[in-house]
């Protein structure tokens, strides 16, 4: 079969999923490549400390591949490059604020000198043969994110990238809706849109209006110390953290690696105001008069290691909760969350601490009217809802339909298809590999899906363990079998059962024996046949059980 | 020291946590208990089914305890009946539905004829020693919800059980506002009021109100199958989804081990009213027109092994999703569940159905004006706020603080201790036995901390397992050292990784061997200390390392 020529458009990740957004533009001997982002791991992933996108598609047409395009520097479009770029290694290109985060991820794997990186501005084209990429001022929870008008012989495809509509922006200026309804006259092909809020109707709220809440908190509450956490990422919240301490004569502090990491980044490239003398040192907190001071931290997600965390369980370093505390949670809990935001805020609770988490944050993705607009200003032939799990891409489509985009031109697209677009067609013609690299410690990619399971069945109901040790010869048991359990039951508690199960096992080796058999895999896989179904009947718990034989020459 | 004479409160569980309800009321030598209640694993507890409260205090008082007053057939206030019951067998009370349900848990654990059951009424007043307890008609998400009035010597304490004001309720009348009040005017020492949604404004809305949402829907979606997803114990749900059903001229089936138990419970005892031919089984659905059935299901919280998670997934035994179904979540995400409840909506809306999960659920539980309304009717000198996590009972705090109890008069308690109420003071005086006894399987209590542990340690990074066989006397190694690994990486692509981890294993074996030592331990703790220095360098994870030495006679 023979197939028509055209832009290939592959998603290596971000579909049917939250964060990993990765996408493959083709056309002829060309790939270019949309974000490079990692997810975290869900809770069948035990052990996993980051999903990043599997890119063999990749490396299998790597002389194809000219360059990333990153529209922001959240860890969910740019957390993978490091891992990939050791194995597909060409330019990126992003804007200033994005660069400098994905820099600093560059130098933690020691390899700043060896990407060639871009830094580009709003209207920047960029050229690789049949693509001419231009960066579009959008707004999102951090600065300098940008749309993409990826112009190529058949049409213009828009990627959105994250986004919202915010007309009052804490940082810069509302997204470039001249440009898009530009765009939108000279016509274009494919929007590719955001899908994360698609299911939420009406307007996102302006980031400024966390900003009042800010000021009306820090009013009620002059006479207290503050504590604000948030995510590190999202620069312009913070901003407004120190502003309103600043009009209230606050010093504020900084706590938190990512959080340390991402505003020093911000504040020496400019994204970021300190008036003088505001910012001082975690250390020098106690040198100031409690509410004359505010901590902006890490840990709005509950997350155990984090800096609030360890406040809240009494085991920070440097920060002790006084019941005289006031604690801005500026978030919203990720679905996932929240019981460890409960726990949280139920410890800080019980330290006397006042817990605020109402109208103190705004979301950073556009809800259905903000959709709709662009929708409006591009009116694209079709639309591929990107960036969300299924529900998020079908409230999209949704979206798109009523915006007059006829049913058959929405694609909703699975990771690894391929969908061909022409000037009047786009459908999938085939399917590519795709899927998650677990990333555990230093090891990439070497915990795959029987490991994992492994790991379930370890967590569920532990594992016990049967050892003995045969002469090689003769067959003769020299030494067992014993047990050791791990996980399984409290052994001192359990003495009878152990002694059971000791008893079981004890049969079938005898039994083993009696009979003659000399394929220890015989003897091993009736140990575990016997001893699970001891144990299910006994006591309904199927641990691990892996038998070990050792033979001795005597 | 001579403690005054007084009552002693004391909560074995349900404060500080969701569930697990269970109150120790001691006035001399009499002990009545409220509720006896279950409560679900957190994410720390692997493998665990269901936790109850550890009831030493009940045992080493077992002179005392007199009977069980239950509030309703939840399992968070029923739950762990079997399991207290059987070490403390005492008479239980409770109204008619509720000793429906927990007749039906004694049945499955073999204990029906052995515990005394009294049914009460709404008004019936039962006594024990220095003891009077009146049950009084609250709403909940279920019928025959009680509170109870507890008259003792000292004053009356009043404890709402799980309740809100329902003006409209589905089944049975609206609480007993009036005998609230009278007892309000008689005085009350003390109340315990429900504080699950304490953090809430304004009032919950009545069960009606989802039936009006139902009569909608079915009327937009008058030509598909209907699916309605629910909790089983909210049996006024399930009987207005039934009443919608009826009045369409739809059949209805049920499915879910759980939601069957409940209905026919409740239809047996007449707490359900089904209209003669409408309900069907789940085998006869396809012998009528999809838009003439309605299928009520478990499975609303995402529960993988519920009927809804397993339509979803296509393993159904008798029910496959078609693209023209209409599927209605009737439930709000418990905490912890919107993870997997949004992968269950994923799955449903892959195959083609319409998922809705707006307007479809109320809470059954009192928000911050119903509460005010029974510190208005009630007026206690005592506030003591009970059923939540800490930031609830906090909230609840502030609304009696709000309502002019005095702030030394609301006491938050934490399991075990023991509030000593009289007329004109309220102090803890001593702290009892209690906790969190695990059920994992048939086993009760033998999972404790340490098992946990380790399946936390297992589930994160897996085991690796070292064996040897020593000679006993010349403490020559005869056969390993081997390493069998699960759960840590995939093994046949690490063999470097694993080669090496085998060389530091040997080396480590030799150095003790060449320096004569023979005493295992000492040989084991060297093993774990190196080889676990050696992976977390290598590849930065710390798996459980289980040396193994077995001994052989030659």
């Amino acid at each position: 079969m023979i197939q028509k020529k055209g832009l290939k458009i592959i998603p290596l990740g971000g579909l049917e999923q939250i964060g990993m957004n990765i996408t493959v533009f083709e056309y002829d001997d060309t790939i270019i490549v949309v974000d490079c982002g990692m997810t975290f791991p869900g809770d069948d992933m035990p052990g996993i400390d980051m999903v990043i996108p599997d890119v063999t598609y990749l490396k299998q047409n790597i002389s194809k591949v000219k360059a990333f395009f990153i529209t922001h520097g959240h860890e969910d479009h740019i957390g993978a490059i490091p891992y990939v770029l050791a194995q597909v290694n060409v330019p990126i290109y992003a804007t200033r604020l994005t660069m400098g985060l994905i820099e600093h991820k560059l130098v933690e794997h020691a390899m700043l000198d060896d990407v060639r990186r871009e830094i580009v501005k709003y209207g920047t084209v960029v050229d690789y043969g049949p693509f001419s990429v231009e960066f579009i001022r959008t707004n999102h929870s951090i600065a300098d994110a940008a749309a993409l008008a990826i112009s190529t012989p058949v049409g213009t495809v828009f990627h959105t990238g994250d986004f919202k509509i915010d007309y009052t922006p804490v940082f810069g200026d509302v997204a470039d809706l001249q440009r898009f309804g530009e765009l939108g006259k000279e016509g274009v092909l494919a929007l590719m849109c955001d899908s994360t809020n698609a299911v939420r109707p009406g307007f996102t709220m302006s980031e400024r209006t966390v900003g009042r809440t800010f000021d009306a908190l820090f009013a009620e509450y002059s006479g207290h110390r503050i504590i604000v956490a948030t995510f590190a990422s999202n620069v312009d919240r913070v901003q407004q953290i120190i502003d309103t301490a600043y009009r209230n004569g606050r010093v504020v502090a900084i706590d938190g690696r990512s959080m340390v990491n991402v505003i020093s980044i911000a504040a020496e490239l400019g994204y970021i105001r300190i008036p003088d003398g505001t910012l001082i040192d975690i250390e020098e907190l106690k040198n100031h008069p409690d509410e004359k001071t505010v901590l902006i931290t890490t840990g709005s997600q509950g997350e155990s290691m984090a800096s609030l965390s360890r406040m809240a369980g009494g085991i920070h370093r440097k920060v002790s909760i006084k019941p005289t505390d006031v604690i801005i949670l500026s978030s919203s809990p990720i679905p996932g969350n929240e019981k460890a935001v409960s726990k949280v805020i139920n410890e800080l609770s019980m330290k006397g601490a006042k817990v605020i988490f109402q109208d103190t944050h705004v979301s950073g993705h556009a809800c259905q009217e903000e959709i709709k607009l662009m929708y409006a200003l591009l009116r694209p032939k079709y639309a591929i809802p990107v960036h969300g799990e299924y529900r998020h891409l079908m409230a999209q489509a949704q979206i798109a339909q009523s915006m007059d985009i006829p049913k058959e031109n929405i694609k909703i697209l699975k990771c690894g298809e391929v969908l061909l677009l022409t000037q009047d067609s786009a459908e999938v013609v085939e399917t590519v590999t795709c899927g998650d690299i677990l990333v555990d410690g230093l090891g990439v990619g070497d915990v795959g899906n029987i490991v994992l399971r492994d790991r379930q069945i370890l967590a569920k109901d532990g594992i016990l363990i049967v050892v003995m040790t045969l002469e090689k010869y003769t067959n003769s048991l020299l030494a067992g079998p014993d047990i050791v359990s791990r996980g399984f039951v409290y052994v001192r508690e359990s003495e009878n059962l152990m002694e059971e199960a000791r008893a079981v096992v004890a049969k079938v080796a005898a039994d083993c024996f009696d009979r003659g058999i000399t394929d220890w895999n015989r003897l091993k896989s009736s140990i575990k046949d016997e001893l699970g179904d001891f144990l299910w009947k006994r006591i309904k718990r199927t641990p691990m059980i892996l038998p070990i034989v050792m033979e001795v020459e005597v």
